[in-house]
C-alpha cells in the first residue's frame, strides 16, 4: 500500500492530468494552502471576496504565472459564472466558517454557505464543469450517538446553524450528482490547524495570553474533547481521495486518529509559551450554544485509501503556535 | 393504549388548550384538510399565495368565524411576520412539493422550501413563537440502504433536489431548536392521498385515462414499490405526535405498514373505473431522475404513540379516485 504522506504529495497530484482548477475562498486559510499545492501541477483560478481571506496568503501564488486571483463574491452569480469559464474542476472552500456566532446572525450561514453553494453549482452547470470538491464539517453529525463517528452514522439531528447549512450544501451537491451527472468529493473536517490559521481555539488562547499572560478564561469546563488536523495532512487527504475514490458521491471524514481535551491543549500552549496563567474554567459542558462536547470522527474510510496524518494533534497545535508567534500581525487583523 | 383513530381525533385535539394556530400552505391539499380539523378546537390563521393552493378548498373554513385567510407569500418576510402576529403555534406546510421536475428549475426547491422555511423560522422568532410542525418527506432518505427505513437510518445521500431542500429545512429547524429554544415536530411523509389531492400518480393516471381510456403510458417499469397514506390518517398522526411527543426535536416517519407496486395501483384504478387500457411500461427501474424505486418507511415510532392508519393503501387510492371522479374540474385546473 502506498501511504499518502505529504512528502509523497507529488505522487497524488501527478495522478491528475494538468488541468485548470477553480478554487473558491482562495485567499482563506485552507484555500491559500491548497492553491500553493495545486500550483505544483495545475493552472489555478482563485476567487475570493477578500473579506475574511487575506491577499498576503497568496504572495507566492501571485508570483506564479499559472495563478490568477479574481476578486468577486460567490453571491454574485454572474461574476461567478464568468470567473469559472474554462475551468475543469472546482474546489469550493469559501464559507462562513464560524460555528459559534450562528445565533447572532442566523441568515449568514444560509447566505454564505447554502445559497453560495447553490450559486457555485449553477455556475458549474452553466460552464459544463462536473467535478467538485467540497469542504464540509464534522459538525454535521450534531451530538453524534456513535463515536468515533463514521460517514454513515445514524441520521443526525443538527445542533448548529453552521452544521445545518453544510448539511444543506452536501444535500444539494449530491442531488446535482444525481440530476446533472456531477461527481463530488465531500470532506467532513474536524478543526484544521496550521500555517495561515486565523480562527479557532489556538488563535483565541494565544491572542488573549499575549494581552494578559497572567490569566486565561475558557468557555466551558475544559473537558470538551475535540479533534484537530494539520492543514498539509488535510490537503494530502483531499488529493488522495480525489485521485483514488471514484464514486458519484464520495464522502470522507478527515481527522487524526485521536482526540484531546481542551485542557490538554491549554497545557501544551502555555508550556510552549513558558507561561503559567491562572485558568478560569466555565461550569458548562458546552462552551457556547451548539458547542459539541465530544468530536471524534471515524477515519477508516480515508485511511483505507492509504492516507495517514503526519502530525499528531499536539504537533499540529505547536506548529500553529509557532506560526502565530512569527506572524503576530494576524492577531490584530480586523475581519 | 389509546388508539389515535380519526373518530377519536377530538381526543387529541382536545389535548391542546385552545390556541391561535398559524398554517402556511393553508389552501393546499394537506393544509386545507388540516385547517378544517384544527378549526374544531382552535382559532386558525391560514397563509397561502394561492398559486398552487385553491381557495375553494377553504369554502367551509371561510364560513367559520375562527378562520382567517391571508393571501401572502412566505418569500415576503415582512408580510409573513405581520401575518403571524399573535399566533402561538405554526404548522409550516407550504412547499414546492414536486419531486419530479426539480432538475428543470433547480432554484425552485431552494427558494420555496429552504429559504421559505428560513423566513418562517425568522418570523416565528420575531413573534416569539417557538413551536413548529413541519412537513418533511421520505424522499430525504434518498435510496435508503435500510428498508423499512427508520428515522435514524444511516446518514443518507440525497438523490433529488426536493429531498435535499427538505433536508436543509429539517437541519435549520433543529438548529433553531438548539439555538433559540424552539420545539419542533417534523414528519417525513410517504405520498399522501385523499380528498383535495391534486398531484401524484392517481391524479396523473386518472387524468390520462379520461383523455384516452384505451391506453396508459407508465414512467418506469411499473415495479417501483411505493407507500401512500390517507390524508386523515396523516392528520391523526400529526395530532397524536404533537400531543404526546415532547422532545425538543421530534421526528416521525408517517406511512402505512405496507407498500405496493405501481402495477398494483394501476390494476385497482382501472378495475374501479371499469377500463381495460393497454398499459405501456418503460424499461427503467426509475420513472425519472431522482425517482426512488422502493420507498417503505418504518413507522414503529409513531405507532408506539398509539396511532394506527385506518385506511389501507388500496382503500386510500380508491377513495382518492372517488373524490377525483366527483371533482373533475380539478383535472383541468391550470397551476
Amino acid at each position: 500500500m502506498i501511504i499518502c504522506f505529504r512528502r509523497m504529495g507529488q505522487l497524488f497530484e501527478a495522478d491528475h492530468v494538468k488541468k485548470k482548477v477553480f478554487v473558491t475562498g482562495a485567499a482563506g486559510f485552507i484555500g491559500s494552502n491548497l492553491v500553493d499545492r495545486l500550483l505544483g501541477d495545475h493552472e489555478v483560478v482563485g476567487l475570493d471576496n477578500l473579506v475574511t481571506g487575506s491577499e498576503a496568503f497568496l504572495d507566492d501564488a501571485l508570483k506564479n504565472p499559472n495563478f490568477k486571483l479574481i476578486r468577486a463574491d460567490v453571491l454574485d452569480p454572474e461574476a461567478l459564472k464568468a470567473a469559472m469559464a474554462g475551468s475543469q474542476f472546482v474546489y469550493h472552500l469559501c464559507a462562513n466558517a464560524d460555528v459559534r456566532f450562528g445565533p447572532d446572525q442566523p441568515g449568514k450561514d444560509l447566505q454564505q454557505n447554502t445559497i453560495a453553494t447553490f450559486n457555485v453549482l449553477e455556475a458549474m452547470r452553466a460552464n459544463d464543469i462536473k467535478k467538485i470538491v467540497f469542504s464540509s464539517t464534522g459538525s454535521i453529525y450534531g451530538e453524534a450517538t456513535v463515536i468515533p463517528t463514521p460517514e454513515d452514522a445514524p441520521f443526525p439531528i443538527q445542533t448548529s446553524l453552521y452544521g445545518a447549512s453544510k448539511l444543506a450544501c452536501e444535500g444539494m451537491i449530491a442531488a446535482y450528482c444525481e440530476s446533472f451527472d456531477f461527481q463530488a468529493w465531500i470532506f467532513r473536517f474536524v478543526s484544521i490547524l496550521g500555517e495561515r490559521y486565523t480562527h479557532g481555539h489556538v488563535f483565541d488562547f494565544y491572542k488573549r495570553l499575549i494581552e494578559d499572560p497572567s490569566q486565561l478564561t475558557v468557555l466551558g469546563d475544559g473537558h470538551q474533547r475535540k479533534s484537530y488536523l494539520y492543514i498539509q495532512d488535510c490537503i494530502n487527504a483531499i488529493f488522495c481521495a480525489v485521485s483514488r475514490a471514484d464514486d458519484r458521491v464520495n464522502i470522507f471524514n478527515l481527522g487524526t486518529d485521536e482526540f484531546v481535551e481542551v485542557r490538554d491543549s491549554i497545557g501544551w500552549i502555555t508550556e510552549h509559551l513558558g507561561l503559567h496563567p491562572v485558568i478560569h474554567f466555565g461550569t458548562e459542558q458546552r462552551g457556547w450554544i451548539g458547542d459539541n462536547p465530544f468530536i471524534f470522527l471515524d477515519t477508516k474510510k480515508i485511511r483505507a485509501l492509504g492516507w495517514r496524518s503526519e502530525l499528531t494533534i499536539k504537533q499540529g497545535i505547536i506548529q500553529t503556535l509557532d506560526y502565530l508567534q512569527k506572524n503576530q500581525s494576524l492577531l490584530t487583523r480586523k475581519v
